[in-house]
């Protein structure tokens, strides 16, 4: 059985992950999203929030468990007896940053692979500080995240 | 059973193919590397060469097979019945060209995912040209490639 | 009243020329097709077919005229009175390849301004060459290239 | 009549910014130069002392009015009854940033386009902030910025 | 006799900051080692603490002086009678800013001259950050730092 | 004392050789333009022409010597009893192609050190090959190449 782990900040998850996700569903036999809580900058959404808004938009695919964790990725890799990390690359910049990344997750442990998929082409500008910057300014944002996620967007966002 | 193609010209197979390989085939249930005959340039190694040396190479991995194949890589893949293409990254270069084919080839085949691994470190400057180019100038191979590669391309290039 | 020209050569014109002839056709007076006749390599069309085929695929934007020049595409320019030069930019190493030949066009022609627009998301992985490529190979192509183009690939691909 | 935003946080406008908007005066029938008050980032100058410097440095071109705006740029564009936003282009760096600002533009405002232009050779290493870093070391910046910036850059960092 | 200053912030020195220095060590006659003061970040370590490591890690080689320096690195290069700038190069996004970086300096101080060399293969994904981020994850970080970093590291981030 | 060796195809050798070898000369004892002979393409100028017209243009500097190489760089700069290889960077794909080969030779010999050299902002979107297309399009290149290149391109362009 092939296990595969999808890490991220996913603050919050966009239609860009999800078409991840849908692929990497398909791709392998079970498929963890995992919520980072280490991230340095002051979240958006708490980690509560983010793994509630993924589950809600990942409940089709039975194979996709939603978690959070802290600590090095590698470790929580293993403990889910996962043998693939999943990233997803949109540009340059990711693959240089992805790039270094793999190459020191490979020495801390040879035993767990990274492996890349492309985003899809309409989603390649997409990224969550994008969406979160539309909102912000009052922009469309039905077709960057699941409506789950416009919903909780739009009551954060509503002037009290 | 996950299935992956890994193709490539492998004119001649380096080291850096090699660990692609190794990890490819620690991950996937069963690999097919494949050659492509395609090519526009002038191959230095004929398709059955390379294959040949390939078999060898690859003898210590049961779940890997070794083949030719001619048209669209995603027609092969689906013949394969591969859910996988496999591709090794190495550098931002080869970043641009593979996204490109990986963007075309989902369009013409969106049930076979491409997947990246990225080059071991020890491994990034390695390119099959760069490997003949030493050869050509009298250089040390013996790191950079199998010894039935070194073997055949010293007989080769040795004066007659 | 301002006049562009969209210089390349077209072998053949791509539903992402097609996208890039649009906006600009929109955004300037005039806009001047122009097919390069300098091209190192052996083209697949002649430029009288390439100039055929463009005229055929811009007949719906009036502001818009198909030519082909000679030399330097400064002076092109410069004849056809011409303020513009647009140039579509898809990815980094076609970025940097532009933004040389933009240096050098500014120093060779400080009154010609070259401007850039952006490829759009759904036509980034496309080339004439790919174009070419999976038609050679016998792929389906009709969402690639303009009904006229795709018409003409498949009658000079087809085998006699 | 083509009218062009040219949107920047210009904290402060250097000779850079200034060779863009020399050039897009003499490209575009009107040339608005938008200082955006979004920025995150703690400003070394005031929105209103950016607007003013830049209105003594346009001046000599009477097709260009300089502005400040707040939200979205492409409703302020819209406001402005511009078809075109201007962006100069430095680095790979830049490119893939304002690529995707740009497919996410075109997204929200399918009107608006985003024309590109190279800075010049020898600006390319000029930034705001390293106008301000050598300004703050000591120096030299009289070749960076235009006079007026320089003396308020001076007054601005000299010891009380 | 040719003098070069490398320059950084060693926040902490690690493994790929100490192949730039053997290989530079080996290429001058004189090699400083200059900790910049500048850094607008909270520093790690202190000033004081990282020319330490630095003076303990360069113990080996007699022409490698460790030293502090505060304003323009060309100054500063200036007063130490060297000729010479070294950095070292990761990757693209290294470049461009490191090119951005030489281009300005060139234009201050045309008589320093910024040359740089390739970190090596085995140190690619390697940086102060990530030897941080690792450590402060419980990782280990014994081959990725010289023994006296890897020492102090752990005692600063002992729990108390 | 410290020997560079600067290798190229100098097809022919252009303002912006010129501007790394006049920077060259200056931080090193000993420089050795080296023209290389093992290019697969036709070249323009044969090897002697090209060492010539090197000879011409670097009699200002006495510690410039001009010469040919066969076989492997690294060999050469052994028996040049050169420390040092220097090579220009212009652009990010210019970094990516010398990165690798810098890899590759420093595994070849590691006691050559390869030096990177920014070439002058002027000179960016200079190459040998763009001044042999604007000559043989009748452009102007008397800014582009020292007057000994223009005169013999001339010549060897004009019609007979």
């Amino acid at each position: 059985m092939l296990t595969a782990v999808y890490p991220g900040s996913f603050d919050p998850v966009t239609a860009g992950h999800l078409d991840v996700i849908a692929r990497a569903a398909r791709t392998f036999d079970e498929l963890v999203v995992a919520v980072g809580k280490n991230g340095g900058k002051a979240p958006f959404f708490t980690v509560e929030e983010r793994v509630e808004m993924l589950r809600e938009v990942c409940a089709p695919w039975p194979c996709v468990r939603v978690d959070a964790f802290e600590g090095m990725l590698v470790e929580y890799a293993r403990e889910c007896k996962a043998q693939v990390v999943v990233k997803g690359l949109r540009a340059v910049s990711d693959f240089e940053y992805e790039f270094q990344m793999a190459l020191a997750n490979r020495r801390l442990a040879p035993d767990v692979e990274t492996l890349f998929m492309m985003t899809s082409a309409e989603h390649l500008y997409l990224s969550s500080s994008l969406v979160k910057e539309i909102a912000r300014l009052g922009g469309e944002i039905s077709s960057l995240v699941p409506p789950p996620v416009e919903r909780r967007l739009r009551d954060r966002l509503r002037p009290q």
